[in-house]
């Protein structure tokens, strides 16, 4: 099974991805990866792999790349030879099953509409998290894709986020929900609303709307929110858990007696803590589009890029693209 | 001090309402309270209480009253007699020096513009709550006052915010940060980007945006957001402390080495949480009218009511109201 990895994408430059690709290869024997970036800093990274992994890995070189904070339509249509444009490239021409990319959001949804296509029936792409929650996990949508969005695309993203709880995540009737500002309906603003009258219409399992706290509650299966607002509660989500840890961490530190209870209590915690850590669960595929494209966080490092490789190989195995065109087309 | 109290307001009925009322006057000498809904339901409810406070509880009957259903500023234009109308122009009239409700936001809110009346130079009022953060209070709003908003309104709450970080939190120089799905500039939705123009040009200590994780790393003093956005990440913040608090309690009893620790950690948990736990810090001033308006919480019990009226103290105490006229008008 055969990735292109954007080697230029996100904070921590190709060295920490080429370690990914390494750490994802080690894991699963079926992989193959395509690294497409600046040869002369993706080679040395590999210096130290052993033959058998380096077999499997090959570069493609590419002079360009799309910064973070580069208008993301325009420098895909401008960046021809960017690692990102390339990599997707492989996708569209079938030389790769997917691709992989930690860089600038925009510019990867923009190259799966742009590059990959879109599903028919789809106007835009989203991006899905399977968020862990009370006693089972939500699958939140979208969490970034489209910064605002209309009511078609709130109600497009309950399509995908139906299919993908039923079919990836295996729930056999999945309650779709609507992100709002109260559960009555009255709530909403004019764009929420109306994709809650689409969406009611659309004989989807639909529970109406849920609030923020329904989330970490586990209160419905699949929750759809435009792409500002789902993101935010992710990084938010993601922050809290992480700020908390370190003052727990903290205020251990600064207890005589609790230090023979956090003996007993690290290994509950770390379990916990794993189940909750929701940048580990980093690498979330792009729904409404015609292959797979998985984007991985900003600030991935190695561990985080093996797991968004780790999620694409997932998708492909379970033929993520085809049961949404299959439900959806 | 006298406050109104709307006591139909809130989703478990009077008796929880008088309950809190009892409890605030009993904590502060200098507090009257009167009650304002079914006399035939709040006065059962002051049997039990000692003489000396009951002599600082007074009862106005009102016959109506606005569901969490109904369309807030019809309901409040309709309804004159409901018993928040009758708490908000008792603030007007200079009756009370303040009132608080549990009931429904948007009809808190257009009370305030309708009756209570707005501030110059504010176009609509903000809901703000002093959020627990990795080592300090983080001023976010709005959390639900105004669903939707134009840049002059995400502009105006950056003006009230800075005020009240400095006037009532104490802060010397507030950060004031504008809430988005990413920290580069070009991230955000075409609203968010002109309110950045805006409060860039404002002469406060403006910082850019914030993401979602830089709300728990006390990344701002005074983060700026839409109702609809803000409501959606106070009340996820809110249901994923408490779930995650439910789930240690689970894993918990379900663990014999733990127990032993469990001993000394829970005094340190319930420290933590105590610092977390959202909903205690309900009761909300609603800033940008020219009187005390407290929101409580829904789903307020007699303490969280209790709570409220303390903050309506604090608040006229503080003189909150004058301070944002001083700075704004």
């Amino acid at each position: 099974m055969i990735f292109a990895l954007d080697a230029m994408g996100g904070d921590h430059g190709p060295s920490e991805v080429c370690k990914g690709a390494i750490e994802a290869c080690k894991e699963h024997s079926d992989l193959e990866i395509i690294l497409v970036g600046k040869s002369g800093e993706i080679e040395p990274a590999l210096d130290e792999a052993p033959g058998e992994i380096v077999r499997r890995i090959s570069v493609v070189h590419s002079e360009e790349q799309i910064g973070m904070d580069e208008h993301p339509s325009a420098a895909l249509r401008k960046k021809r030879g960017s690692s990102l444009r390339m990599a997707m490239e492989m996708v569209r021409s079938g030389e790769a099953e997917g691709c992989v990319s930690a860089g600038n959001t925009g510019a990867i949804v923009a190259g799966g509409v742009l590059v990959v296509g879109r599903i028919a029936g789809i106007d835009r792409p989203a991006l899905g998290v399977a968020l862990p929650t009370l006693n089972k996990y939500t699958f939140l949508l979208d969490v970034g894709a489209t910064v605002r969005n209309r009511p078609i695309n709130l109600y497009q993203f309950a399509l995908m986020g139906n299919v993908y709880s039923k079919k990836i995540l295996g729930v056999a009737e999945p309650e779709v929900a609507l992100l709002s500002n109260g559960s009555e309906d009255i709530k909403g603003d004019e764009t929420v609303a109306a994709a809650r009258e689409l969406i009611k219409n659309s004989g989807l399992n639909f529970t109406g709307y849920v609030e923020g706290d329904d989330i970490p509650y586990s209160r419905a299966d699949v929750v759809v929110a435009d792409g500002f607002t789902g993101n935010v509660t992710l990084k938010f989500a993601e922050g809290l858990m992480s700020a908390v840890y370190s003052l727990l961490k903290e205020e251990m530190g600064n207890r005589i007696l609790p230090k023979v209870g956090m003996l007993f209590m690290i290994p509950m915690m770390k379990d916990l803590w794993a189940r909750f850590n929701y940048e580990k669960h980093g690498g979330t595929p792009l729904l409404g589009v015609r292959g797979t494209v998985v984007k991985a966080h900003g600030r991935s490092k190695a561990p985080a890029i093996a797991n968004a490789l780790r999620v694409a190989r997932s998708f492909v195995i379970q033929n993520g693209v085809g049961v949404i065109r299959e439900e959806l087309e």
